[in-house]
């Protein structure tokens, strides 16, 4: 499976020589794919650096090199609220995913084949890290901000401890200080979902048939976990629906309800975009991240950060990264002195909503970065 | 599979002569399995008819002919709080389930093999209907009370609306007047992933061979559904397990956290007590109820009803049937006339709290039946 093909890659790749230490293991050689908008100024204080959530690539917003929208296409561009006129933006393909950096998918130089399995367990701080050395390749001394929503969100502050000194501002959406029980319940049987598909072969499925099945379910969980109850409520009610495609069991437990329509959909679009091991891989590194990790509690982790303002932004119903989690971040980003604001927005799209509710985003993005 | 032989059966059954008209089909001769506990009194005014939720036998509690503990031991019996020295409690086993009731599970009389797919398509009135005619039987013509709990709730709303003289009473517990999109997306993909074990063979699987794997995934979303966030943060936290039962592939994708632990102890309990397409059948008959089919809307169906008095507790940290559709219930049933209490509890343990918090639910229950 050749992942270049079937969505849109990062235009730039930053080719690392030599090892790269990981938590837990180490890679030889690896890429960072990563794309750019706006002009790094002279003084190189104008740079942002953004990391995605678990599934986009490093695609955030179109440009004139390609002009395909990108998935945060309202918020990064010239008079956007991240406005590409005054900030360099770099979007960095997650090491571990699909879209151009290297990851389970990709081929391992030392063996001639596929990754799989024998790709390192893989912990957020490793994402961070390639992101600091494409920050490096730059020659950028210091970021005017960190920037991510969910997973993405995380990796910012992985960074932002990891590296101190690169970072000035930090913006958090819907993101946490580590994963709780809950949400590692949801990733672990999405997972488990995964594995348990027979074309799953333990890791060593052939790239043309791909566990789709369990992808599919998972993607299904995924959007369930990413929404709202009262979204749905208000959006599709108790309506039945006549679409059934892709719905071979049908009757008498096929697709009846718009809303069994609208997550097939969901779940088809995703299936064969993103590799089925990247998936695992990704999913799993947010359930062991804990920024407590990086000095036994969150408060001595975050002492340990030099950053003057920050803004997390959380939604009211997202329960997958929940208000509680926001405020705790937030809380713990004041106590260690940081000129820390936080938005609850009223979105009804529940932890998906930084990508679709831009009506709330746009504004509360903007006055972070006037 | 003889599912009588894997959990307690129901001591009695009712066999029912003929045809049984269901919404959408009909069955010859099916039995009605369950249990009962106190006495009814000469006047007959003293019953109290259960229903249960999805999964539970109608072995709500020990007698002196089964002294195994009941699904609801803490609530029914002598000095308890539906106090059986007073009342004479009927638990009935819903039609379509596994426990002694027919079901998809059971020999179809008329080809001699199991129903499977071939059950007609089953409404939560059926189940209603089924046990009126165990109410009937005894020539019951007023019951003090209808209960339920989850699904059973919604059983014992249809009761009311379908024999509006039957009843007197009702408590709804963790219930709802209708199935909305977010519930009806959770027990979809659990459907979902049990149609999608290959060992489910469109419903024709053999029953020493059943969908264990796709049950085993369903019944783990279920508990996801039936906790609670709170309860799990507080209980589990980012603790980390050495228990890895049952856990085919390990690392890296293994289990590795308590939370992950529990729900694979939990699914592997499930699976193998419970037959795969009555799962599917009862699951769907959820998403089908609406109360609003009774009469065009909520006010118009309840309005049909005679009933004086009501309970609705709801649990504060449930998401399955969260407290706005508590408050639905309530406040539809208070605009009919119905004296109605709601009681939202502040359980933690989500929608199982009724099964589990019985601090909070003894005194609640206990006060409806002084």
């Amino acid at each position: 499976m050749d992942t270049a093909n079937r969505m849109t890659d990062a235009r730039k790749k930053l080719q690392i020589e030599g090892n790269f230490p990981m938590q837990r293991g180490s890679l030889q050689d690896p890429v960072i794919a990563y794309e750019t908008w706006g002009s790094l100024n002279s003084t190189k204080n104008n740079a942002v650096l953004l990391f995605t959530g678990l599934s986009p690539s490093a695609h955030a917003a179109s440009s004139t090199i390609d002009p395909s929208t990108g998935w945060w296409e309202d918020v990064i561009g010239p008079d956007k609220p991240i406005d590409t006129n005054e900030y360099f933006v770099i979007c960095v393909n997650s090491l571990g995913s699909c879209f151009g950096s290297t990851g389970p998918a990709s081929v391992n130089p030392s063996t001639g084949t596929r990754y799989g399995l024998d790709f390192p367990v893989l912990c957020l701080e490793d994402i961070a890290q390639a992101g600091q050395l494409v920050v490096k390749d730059f020659s950028i001394k210091k970021l005017h901000s960190v920037v991510g929503a969910s997973m993405g969100g995380m990796t910012a502050l992985a960074f932002c401890l990891m590296y101190p000194d690169l970072t000035k501002n930090l913006l958090s959406i819907s993101s946490a200080a580590r994963s709780l029980p809950f949400s590692i319940a949801l990733r672990s049987l999405q997972r488990e979902m995964v594995r348990s598909d027979s074309a799953w072969k333990f890791g060593d499925y052939n790239p043309n048939n791909p566990p789709a099945e369990g992808m599919r379910l998972a993607r299904k969980l995924g959007m369930i976990s990413y929404r709202s109850a009262e979204e749905w409520t208000i959006r599709f009610g108790r309506e039945r629906t006549t679409d059934t495609e892709g719905d071979e069991h049908a009757s008498p437990f096929g697709i009846d309800f718009e809303i069994e329509s609208y997550l097939q959909a969901h779940a088809l679009k995703f299936t064969g975009t993103f590799d089925a091991n990247c998936y695992l891989y990704l999913s799993r590194a947010m359930d062991l991240f804990d920024a407590a990790d990086h000095g036994g509690s969150l408060q001595s982790a975050f002492a340990r950060t030099k950053l003057s303002r920050a803004l997390v932004i959380g939604v009211r119903t997202d329960f997958l990264f929940p208000p509680i989690q926001q405020e705790e971040l937030a809380n713990a980003l004041k106590e260690c002195g940081v000129d820390t604001e936080f938005q609850l927005l009223e979105s009804l799209q529940g932890h998906d909503s930084f990508l679709v509710d831009m009506d709330r985003f746009r504004p509360a993005i903007s006055k972070f970065f006037l």
